[in-house]
């Protein structure tokens, strides 16, 4: 395939990374960086993530991509501005929210330049330092309402996600948003809570930091996420992440009971369903 | 150190990690497999975990130490069996939960013959063929109320787990099973409802199997552990258990009002708050 001059705007976890695939894979003939944080634009050029930093607009004259990877609010303030500044360049936006996004361009002349990807992969960590070589290879990437996408523009992506090593996968944005809720968003409130649960409870760093097994960093992990990114995605699908919030803690009230009234059977039992788990994630 | 005759009561994940590890440091001259499962017992000669079976009864005539690696309510009852019939063997527990344990013997002539221990490592997966090569090296493990075990006891047993690589640390049983609560079992509790929240909302299991990314398999994969073993650690510590469950969905309501309220301030707050386990979790 022809290589293209890709902008990439918000080199951090989840653009830097890219960044590094769309070199290895030959789909770019020019990597051209959009970063509003000075200290992550040098440190992105310095690990030559990308071949040079640009302001938004000279990026949008220069480029015939525009990828965007940065926090999904801002995706919603600035989605319209670049679909009113292109001409027939690819917008794609790589944000863990659909909904509004997509809703904040519905009736924009240039909507058919847009394509609403999500890669479902990711880290607790984040800034450029974070990317990660060969991230997003044999994971799922959610393209939402492709429809509404111009069919040179869909093609495209498909062709350069299928390069990288992502299995695609369509759905609208609505049924995109539930299913992130689930698989996705809950498990990141559980564990900021949890972290802040140990925090609270106990007082002594030290115990905590020699104690502390593998299963506890596992289940606590993601309480390390970037809050500025990960707030914007709760208040986005708030709907659908109060929905699972409240059956999970209607789930963990069931634990309380049990143990309140001391009824191992209905533990075991409890437990056993969620062993059902073993079914889907092995 | 000379090498001793040791009998596992339990050969599976933990007992049959700690085989391997027996074997391979060359602290065992024998090792003898207590198993009452038989499919387990079979699997544990296959693998070569033990180099024979026995009865309790005759793994006793014929050990130096026996060490215990059975689920925590049947350690409590079995344990003082196995005092009233030991000689000079030394008699070491693995378990979760310490108080109920320790007191259950507190005044048994022999008590000084036992030594209580809990390494902080292990799986969501249970059986002989979860036995790990290297388990427990560079993790910690808990003596507890050492004073109350005969001195010659304490001194192989500390000799044995730091020839393995593990950091020792010593602790009364109270303090342990608190701690234990925090950095351990309020992990699988919260996984547990977890994958029972996501099984429950997520009626495609497809689309979990599609979705699920790395940061979902993290928080969940806790509830793949094996609910006989889990049941008992949460009744015998209920008490510490309920009190950082109580702690944890208080938390997790905190996001829920944020939510509610669409107050993003605080919950960015709350994130900040959580990103603190940094300092502890690298």
């Amino acid at each position: 395939m022809e290589r293209k001059r890709i902008a990439i705007v918000g080199v951090g976890l989840i653009g830097g990374s890219l960044a590094i695939q769309l070199h290895e894979k030959k789909i770019s003939s020019r990597l051209i960086g959009v970063e509003s944080n000075t200290d992550h634009a040098q440190k992105a050029l310095e690990l030559e993530l990308v071949d040079e930093m640009m302001s938004l607009d000279n990026a949008i004259k220069n480029a015939d991509v525009i990828i965007l990877a940065i926090p999904v609010d801002k995706m919603v303030s600035l989605l319209p501005e670049i679909l009113n500044k292109i001409d027939q360049q690819i917008v794609i936006d790589l944000g863990s929210t659909k909904e509004q996004l997509i809703q904040s361009v519905k009736d924009h002349p240039k909507r058919g330049r847009f394509v609403a990807l999500h890669p479902m992969w990711g880290t607790e960590y984040s800034g450029p330092q974070a990317a990660v070589k060969g991230a997003f290879e044999n994971k799922a990437i959610i393209l939402c309402n492709a429809t509404e996408s111009d069919k040179d523009a869909v093609e495209w992506t498909k062709k350069v996600f299928q390069k990288i090593g992502m299995r695609i996968l369509e759905m609208d944005a609505a049924a995109h948003d539930l299913h992130a809720a689930y698989v996705s968003h809950i498990s990141h409130i559980t564990s900021f809570a949890l972290a802040n649960t140990v925090l609270e409870k106990e007082k002594e760093d030290q115990a905590i930091f020699e104690l502390a097994s593998a299963g506890f960093e596992s289940t606590v992990r993601l309480a390390k996420s970037n809050p500025a990114m990960w707030a914007p995605i709760f208040m986005q699908n708030r709907e659908n992440v109060l929905d699972v919030l409240n059956e999970h803690i209607s789930q963990l009230k069931k634990f309380k009971a049990c143990l309140e009234k001391e009824n191992e059977e209905y533990l075991l039992e409890l437990m056993q369903g969620a062993n059902k788990i073993k079914r889907i994630i092995k």
